[in-house]
């Protein structure tokens, strides 16, 4: 952790409070003069500190930076977020978890960003990721799984960040197949997983996960191409961003290893109580053709399974999804 | 292609005929002091070549270096191969291949290596790479499929490289579950296949193929996991490494283009028709656990189809086969 980041852990710790430059300095174990220096940064990234010389530095107010050190100092997690890193920004936090899943780095290994400046959903298409209000994070796992299977992830990080909406701030949040998370049938979270894998072996699996936390109507863009919405929008106020990361990768270690011991069986469960779309009957396009038909689960594999109005299954395995006014 | 390479790509064209320096000098377009450095660096690589003052130089011998220009000069192929490179050296050609495919490298492009220095098989065993005798490649392929059906592609390319053993050589050539080519029981060929992909978008497929083709006895390492042979070792000649590849690339080009458009059921066909085991008892050694049962088949996602003892079917998506004997 810098310097920087260290200072804005204490005053973190300490709400309102005073921290003296000589606790700062011996903390940091930098000298008083360079305590001074990082603060001046601090004020240039537009937080407001107030220095007094008898009692020495507070925040008053800022940008809500996310920090690793308050992430994961109450997380009790056997593998997601044992290794975290906040980065201020980053083209997209899948980029750098591949660079560091390349570099080695463990299984459970959460990349975390406050801004994307090349954030991507589903297709290549752009995932907006203004600054400080929503969660863009990326989770590195390797599961000792067939590549066939791999697809599973994705239905799991869905039902953890349904979940975890639910369970914090009472959203009515459902799953939408491939991997989507709606509230009143807007995007809330959108999911982008990436695989590098061989004939029998996974390398790693980087789960994407962008959830819509503090965003206002004016941040998202004027042309949408899906509604979109955000838990500020849904709830009426601001929530608390380390809280919800928290227990999203508390929620994500759970079934991550409940996942390892047995297997998709319970993710597939609980993914098709929450399915938006679960007996509705839809159309999918697909490039080429269009599928319509009754929804009616989740395979083994991820499929999307589909009856047709003949009675036969289809399965389902890349398309957009929409749901069709009933007979 | 360098220099050295276009002097020794000529010399090819004119077997055991003199090239005049002047001719060098002029298609090269060096000066011939220039050509003469050329000529005495290929010496140094252990090329004879001869050098008359009035007729110039030709090549009496020297290491089969394979030229991306000899094996393009009569390739009639669509996708495979129109980007083609060969290399002295790789650490191992999918490493290479990965590397062009996260540069942009297009759909069909090949990486050859005369010799790759860190060859590795499946489960990231040992491959051995000696120099100028095998064929060790990796095709970078883009294909439009969902992800669950790229471990597909295995199948086609153990099907190309027995097919293409047999028709060259008459080797009865089988493909055995999920990546090996034997013949007599021994490998002559493995592959090992690298993916990257996101949720519904693969970025490219790597087929690594690796075939003994002019090793000797003496090359193989006393220790080898499984038995092995070359095509040398058994039809008791060397055979052309360029008709080979040139051979087994046009055979992989016309079963992409028919996977593209029928997908796998035509692969699944030929590769049951050629399968080592098809109707044998078989043990798979899975980790941990062990299954006994009768090979009846290929599934459609790559699964090994097994009938059990009591008669129901499983599907093996991971394991090491052995033939038991029959009861």
């Amino acid at each position: 952790m810098t310097s920087r980041n260290q200072i804005l852990s204490l005053f973190r710790r300490n709400p309102g409070a005073f921290v003296s430059g000589q606790e700062l300095s011996q903390t940091l174990n930098i000298s008083r003069a360079a305590v001074w220096k990082q603060v001046e940064l601090l004020r240039e990234l537009g937080f407001e500190i107030e220095a007094q010389r008898s009692r020495g530095y507070r925040l008053l107010g800022g940008p809500e930076l996310l920090l690793a050190a308050d992430i994961q100092a109450d997380l009790k997690t056997e593998r997601i977020g044992r290794g975290l890193e906040c980065l201020e920004v980053a083209d997209s936090t899948n980029a750098q978890a591949r660079q560091v899943a390349e570099a080695g780095a463990a299984d459970g290994t959460v990349i975390i960003a406050d801004r994307q400046s090349a954030g991507r959903g589903r297709l290549g298409r752009r995932w907006e990721s203004p600054s400080g209000v929503n969660l863009y994070c990326s989770i590195l796992l390797r599961p000792q799984i067939p590549v066939q299977q791999a697809p599973q992830l994705t239905f799991l990080s869905a039902v953890a960040v349904a979940e975890t909406l639910s369970e914090l701030y009472q959203l009515p949040a459902r799953v939408k197949w491939p991997n989507d998370v709606l509230v009143g049938g807007a995007k809330i979270a959108g999911l982008l997983n990436e695989m590098n894998a061989e004939t029998e072996q996974i390398h790693f699996v980087i789960l994407g996960i962008g959830v819509n936390l503090n965003m206002t109507a004016e941040q998202f863009p004027a042309e949408i191409l899906y509604p979109a919405t955000s838990v500020l929008l849904e709830t009426g106020q601001a929530c608390d961003r380390v809280a919800f990361i928290r227990a999203l990768l508390t929620r994500l270690d759970s079934y991550y290893s409940e996942f390892i011991t047995d297997g998709f069986v319970p993710v597939r469960r609980r993914w098709e109580r929450l399915c938006e779309l679960l007996n509705t009957r839809v159309q999918v396009d697909q490039n080429p053709g269009v599928l319509q038909g009754t929804v009616v689960g989740l395979d083994q594999d991820g499929a999307l399974r589909l009856q047709l109005d003949n009675g036969n299954i289809e399965r389902v395995l890349a398309g957009d999804v929409r749901p069709l006014p009933s007979r």
